[in-house]
């Protein structure tokens, strides 16, 4: 294959060169001076883009699923009540952490690309007289599906309840995409990892703590080691980690982290809403009807889009995939082989989103549906033409 | 700006990243062993670029614009007559060098825009009844104004002139792009630089020479030294330099070649000529003109675009870099601010240039041309499509 | 500070240029065809490193805890008794790994610098007459001191006294620098990460799993989600994982176990061996003493050195690192403040060990030590000259 | 081979890895807006490295080898006569450039080893009553003998013997590393190359040029087009260049002026010198002797070893290169086979240096040379802690 690569799945996406070069530095001795200054900045740098003061960062080599196990372990004990909003993959699979570690998970379910419904979070929690619900699971964006939900009405949902339980939040595909604001919307534990919007390759799973989580920590009862929080916590203070930390990554995460604070947190969420509507935009001139049905309620950092009617997702992604080496992500759980998925998240500009968009109508004309070519990319740069004044651009 | 860099100017283009990885080894010894190794593999491989069998490889730490001095003063002496075919800026260039030399130039000047005309060659060679003439300075693709010329041709006109001038031919902007046949047509030296079609970043000079221009190494009378290629050809025997190699791009060298390799030399013209086309096309769909007429004469590495009346190219330019980061090439020369110009070269794939077209379209359209949004791309999906199977891709 | 930098703590190593290289690759699909090709050629390499046909690889994002906390909670259950042999550090960090999931750990306790004693093993399992020991924990290098253990010696004890028990052995520092055989010694469960003798940056967790403790996965009681290393197994015959892989470390793995097999397990153990007693003759040759007493039991990657009476190694170590920028490793537990160590694994010459036992040599000096200049230095060189034959080298 | 490898020659040095990373970012467009901005940064960091305000720089793709034709036939016109001052290898073939465009060069010759006599300048220029000399040559540090010579001295002679002579330096192996003062000398043209002090990979020719030369340029009469510097800063001066130039290389060396800028040129002449006495005194502890024979005149960048009676500089190199794989520099002209030289330039540190003198009296010693092992490298450790206090470490 010629050229540069694509990679449209939700995450990972392409690590910017300004990281991958900074990933390529030597390795330095993680419990030496440089390492602890290292370590400062990161944990700084985090903060900000979780939007917290109050809150501290714990970070372990791991992966989202780690992220899921560390924020469980760590406040939860085996037995707990916890209520799982379910809409899509990832979060039925953060439940199924829970039940792995003994806890008893009510779900509230909705359909795949809905939204987590607050005013039934909230229902469910009045019903809990004896308060023994001790966290609600919520995910601000559904990877599976690309639906986002409003994290602060689950907040507010909570307190209208009056409701003492833990709110744990997976902003894996939102964080530094999508406005998440860790302190004004009292989220207690929020988790990610480091391939999304934090534009490195995977291998980190990273969290924000608040007090009421780190309360809950010395109560908590599940057997606990690697996840443990404290001893990070504590020698973090020391400027290292009790375990051998993942050096490169955070060699590259003190980079992207700089890059976000160059570019602005606000106008990393406008540049994520400006591609993630053009897509949205693309695929319905393209004829293609999104998952989400409600405009609010899409991610603007992944996609889902319907698959037209007899044809299978999954043979059309392996289509694309063999005859221009393109990735996009495969419909997962209940919408397999009916859904794929347009990741636009990271570091990603108009022409490579234009390239994107291109594959689609190219392989899914070759792959036999009647699309019209041209309609989806038209829309598209029609889009940005628009809304270039917004980005300071003199397009 | 966020995203990878696009970078559509007609060379140096953007370099492989396999290509950057082999660079970034640690230098060696340019006296060693080692090196002795890579400079055979480099030499052969350009030998099989240059479709030589016959010729020497010189290589020098410089440009293109060294390579036309290193080609002149090695083979020619102050004072010899040479024919110069001047169809744009750099075929002027190139005999600008020889006349700072002290040579003669007499020039068959075409408009730009079109080939070399080898009936002309022909009538002028047939002309000079004493033979004095010494050489004919042709380019195969005139980057200023994106013309291919038939350099076969222009070798059966010299023989059928019974002219014994050496044809020394710029293959800047065409090898490895563009078929070229050192040892069929029989040219005496050819030259080219590394930032093309051998997808390296700018740095060399890199001439084949064939026994004809070996021979007259020994009469030429221009002072030199750096460029002297007599001691060139005898250290390299020895596997090395008399003089300091740019030893990084060498290593570059070494991988894209093996890059060439891997592809097939047809099956990277077949490429070239695909993606060349996909432009042609799209930007005829957007209601432009091509500088060049006969779509045989048509560069397959760059596509030189005639700015609609009314609009100067020069602020076009500056305005797609402002806006999308994107350069383009300008006019250069007799067009300047007439044209712009598309670079399609080295390793570049279908979904990159429907990119950078995409960057035209809403560039021009912001820039005020009443172009049709979309329209270009669908030309250019539409042509990939229908010439997907002579890739091998299932599109 | 100019030039290379030096680390010789004992691992994370320098990473070859090779194998960063190899990182810098732009990310791909971890669901697609060319990450199954990777994970086919990383496990099956990982295989002939572990010595093992049998055994099945698995590999998390993660570090060393995190692999002591994935081989037990695989195969034990709340409330086992296991049988720690605690050595050091690390090998009590291990112990504690297990008490945290609820296993009473009964430890068999040496001296820091002695190595694991097959013969009190034996003595303490034949006392198990119920046979409820289910776990026997052995480090086959501790990190921490710089002993080697015989595994092999271990297990004849094991089966000397008839006990199941499962053999889980920790090779974080011994797996590719010194010999281990997973098949022949009839290991159960082996872990690792990549930093050491992958000569990788830290990020993952790595284990071998044999037939008995793939058994033992099924009765096994301890709570699990990420760990679980059944979806692992399951994903990774379709050529997945169930969570987000670290597949930057994954590139650099193939290229590192690409390296071990161009120079040959055998090989890369004489290495180890050579550099290691390079480095302990020099340490004696300048006057130190090393904290293992039997030169069998000294490990071939670390060695740790006595700190002259009087001295205290942590203020040693941050002379060393702010004079000469130079980290060694501390001592830990026990000997904090009486030793330190010098790391000598991973991808290491010669001449770098020599820098580091020259950077030894001055900064002992400069920090009050009576040392003779140049004493150990000599010692290294003569011990090269004398065993360079063994290496092919013409030294 | 294992580890990092050692390139102990007269340059190139090894890429310090912030360069190499530079080095490897993004081409750009060399006419677009943040070429000019690099070149600007790269052309102020030059003036300063050369301590010039008045000069201007003027790059080249080439070598020290352009360099010199690049000086020569930019200044003076075919039959000038030109005072070239030679004592090795390199002032031979700088003289030798000259004579190949045509000007008659006239030799002040002095013994390999010895520097520059600046009183024979005086007397010889002193002769040239009718002031018909036009230039003299001179090269600061003649890399083949690792001679260093005082051209303030030269330019104090010139002046004595009021000659209006031009005065050319090579400082291709001084500059950056031993202290030049291009204004206050008022030298009229200097040249060197990017792969020494400069720490980039080779490819670059490099010019300091003065009000003089500039002034010279315009009545010089060789015939140039490549290397005619009017268009160079013509172009320059509107942020570009006539011909493509090798910007991954201007990349590098905007890192590297920063680097230096970073350190200060004071310590970096500091820290060559605190190198180079430490290998002079390691070498003559080893019983071997230098070639310079006065203390002043010993380079900083370079030593000339004299090989031990009865052996082959040549055979000794290629043993070390074979046993060891670290080349040294050796002898060339007049003293091939009988010195070799150690390359100390570019970023190197203490221990780098150690190993490379261990590698020294290991490969002697295996060659047959009766060397005591250790005392060169206790004379060089002795040295280090003697002079620390001067470099702000605390060893």
């Amino acid at each position: 294959m010629t050229g540069r690569p694509f990679l449209q799945i939700p995450g990972p996406a392409l690590v910017p060169e300004r990281v991958a070069r900074a990933m390529s530095q030597s390795l330095i001795d993680h419990r030496g001076p440089e390492f602890a200054s290292l370590l400062k900045e990161v944990l700084d740098g985090l903060k900000n883009v979780f939007q917290t003061t109050g809150g501290e960062i714990v970070l372990y080599p791991g992966s989202g699923t780690g992220a899921w196990e560390a924020c469980l372990v760590n406040t939860l004990s085996p037995g707990d009540r916890v209520l799982g909003c379910v809409n899509g993959h990832f979060s039925d699979r953060f439940c199924q952490t829970a039940s792995a570690h003994g806890m008893t998970v009510e779900t509230l379910e909705v359909p795949y690309g809905v939204g987590v419904p607050a005013d039934l979070v909230e229902e469910h929690l009045r019903a809990d007289k004896k308060r023994e619900i001790k966290a609600v699971l919520a995910l601000q964006s559904e990877t599976s599906t690309g639906v986002v939900s409003d994290i602060a009405a689950v907040r507010q949902a909570m307190d209208r309840a009056g409701h003492p339980a833990l709110l744990l939040v997976d902003v894996v595909s939102s964080l530094a995409s999508i406005d998440f604001r860790f302190d004004e919307w009292r989220v207690d534990a929020a988790l990610t990892g480091p391939q999304k919007g934090l534009m490195l390759p995977p291998g980190l799973a990273i969290l924000a703590v608040g007090p009421k989580a780190l309360k809950a920590n010395q109560s908590a009862k599940c057997p606990r080691f690697f996840w443990d929080w404290a001893p990070v916590l504590e020698r973090n203070a020391r400027g290292e980690f009790p375990y051998t930390p993942a050096t490169a990554l955070l060699f590259g995460l003190r980079e992207s982290l700089a890059m976000l604070a160059e570019e602005g947190l606000p106008n990393v969420f406008l540049r994520h809403n400006r591609m993630a509507e053009a897509c949205r935009r693309a695929v319905e001139a393209m004829g293609l009807k999104l998952l989400v049905k409600k405009r609010h309620e899409c991610s603007n950092t992944v996609t889902a889009v319907r698959m037209p009617d007899g044809f299978d997702s999954d043979a059309y992604l392996a289509h694309a995939e063999k005859s221009l080496g393109i990735p996009f992500g495969p419909g997962l759980g209940k919408v397999k082989g009916k859904i794929f998925r347009i990741g636009h998240l990271g570091s990603l500009n108009e022409l490579e989103l234009l390239a994107a968009l291109g594959a689609v109508e190219m392989t899914l004309k070759s792959f036999g549906v009647n699309n019209p070519l041209g309609a989806g990319l038209a829309a598209a740069e029609s889009y940005f033409l628009q809304t270039a004044a917004n980005t300071g651009q003199g397009l």
